[in-house]
């Protein structure tokens, strides 16, 4: 496993170091894939937007039939613990809640809540500046308004992904576009109007965001995308709590308008960073 | 955790109780739902058309890019010393292959192979006698041709299927159906043809020998199979490992023809059940 020393995670109601955090194979994750989780972000040791993030990780718990086995409350109490244990100033903190101990390797069981802390690399400036080579892939989550444990199309695609020397991979059904694995896709029009897929897509925290600060400048839709409005598009990029907002300039084979990262993308991302900084600084 | 006294499960390359056979929350089933199985029955204490279960489940270890860490041999040889220290006469044997314990909870470790063995209920006579009532979900399964761990749609219709009084979920996609969630479907035509559809499914090893038994005497057909189908059949069954075949004498609010059990459905059972005792018996 990987190197875990120092660590704390939170398994079976308690905090306890993340080397000796294990479920039994009976559980419905390792039996099933079942379960859902979230993931949130701390900067200067502080959540940020952790309200959006908890709401959702309710939200998918309801959808997949799945009690929390804390109130917000609760639950909002021992994070806190955790991240004071943990002290890592740049981190993200996930949590799962998986089907629980099954008796039959079916039937959910009590939902087992396990929560972990791991240091957080966020993309080099060199990403920023260069933007990032996208491929795109038919295919639609299940229950995408849930975000569940599922990625197994994500993660069987990593080694189709390095071989065209691509960053991710855009899921899209007869050319209407949705999400990545993990991110959420916007482009900015020819005439500036910042659009992004409206179904079929999880609600991305860092998605909402950027909606709401593009909204003070330009036009916003959240509507289908095909993959002819990447081809006409003058920008395009990807959200997501760990990545905050990158350029694509490269889908498949084809450049994104001049193949260079755009400058209502980058003019977006300065103002999100702005908005991180600020709300992790507030007393 | 389920009662596990006494029995024994393989795991981290040894045979231990399976009371202490845990995965630490780093496995990419846990965080990502990312891995493969089969399972295979066992009757007086031997497998049963075991060289198709293993054939599948190297298959589906290839089709989601992860190594199994044994030869066959070598897995042959692990299953034959867990089925003789178990000594469970009717039982079934899962073999999990796992995307490992992951860096940073996405890109696959070295695979985790865990094998369980339970004891095995097979269907009443009266569920026999009977038959069953299914109700359709639209759903096609990622990847139908590997046995991946992930059940997320199916789990999480476990309640609709039950305020049904229903006992199974067949998918389909614009009328045409599939599967369920750990079993194949057949109809047999008013003219004695027995049919299972041919696209995006599992390919069941009963489902298999089904089509061979049924070709002594029926013509058969692997091809779309609709709603439509259903509801101009004579007689309806779905197969499976644990299940064997069960008759469908109702879909959604429709019964099956006169919805009682068909007797082509009753022959291919008695059929199976000949075969599988004759190779139990085999020495």
């Amino acid at each position: 496993m990987p190197s875990t020393a120092k660590l704390h995670a939170y398994i079976h109601g308690q905090i306890q170091p993340l080397e000796s955090a294990f479920l039994h194979v009976s559980d419905l994750s390792i039996q099933r894939g079942y379960g859902i989780f979230d993931y949130f972000k701390v900067q200067q040791g502080r959540p940020v937007f952790l309200a959006d993030y908890l709401s959702r990780f309710y939200k998918s718990a309801q959808l997949m039939e799945l009690r929390v086995p804390l109130s917000i409350n609760e639950l909002e109490d021992v994070l806190q613990e955790l991240i004071v244990v943990n002290n890592l100033p740049l981190s993200g903190v996930k949590m799962i809640l998986t089907g629980g101990y099954s008796a039959n390797g079916y039937d959910p069981g009590e939902p087992n809540l396990i929560i972990l802390q791991q240091p957080l690399t966020l993309p080099t400036q060199e990403m920023i500046n260069q933007g990032i080579k996208i491929i795109t892939h038919e295919f639609v989550r299940e229950i995408p308004r849930a975000k569940t444990i599922n990625y197994s199309t994500g993660i069987r695609l990593i080694k189709q992904i390095q071989a065209a020397g691509a960053a991710d991979v855009l899921y899209h059904q007869n050319g209407v576009v949705t999400e990545f694995p993990r991110c959420n896709f916007f482009i900015v029009t020819m005439d500036d109007v910042v659009v992004t897929p409206a179904e079929d897509v999880l609600l991305g925290v860092t998605r909402k965001n950027v909606l709401e600060i593009a909204r003070h400048k330009y036009k916003t839709e959240e509507r289908a995308v095909t993959l002819e409005d990447i081809a006409q598009a003058k920008e395009a990029f990807l959200t997501s709590t760990t990545k905050r907002i990158l350029p694509i300039v490269q889908v498949d084979d084809q450049a994104v308008s001049d193949g260079k990262p755009g400058t209502v993308t980058r003019e977006l991302l300065q103002e999100l960073i702005a908005l991180e900084n600020k709300l992790a600084l507030q007393v």
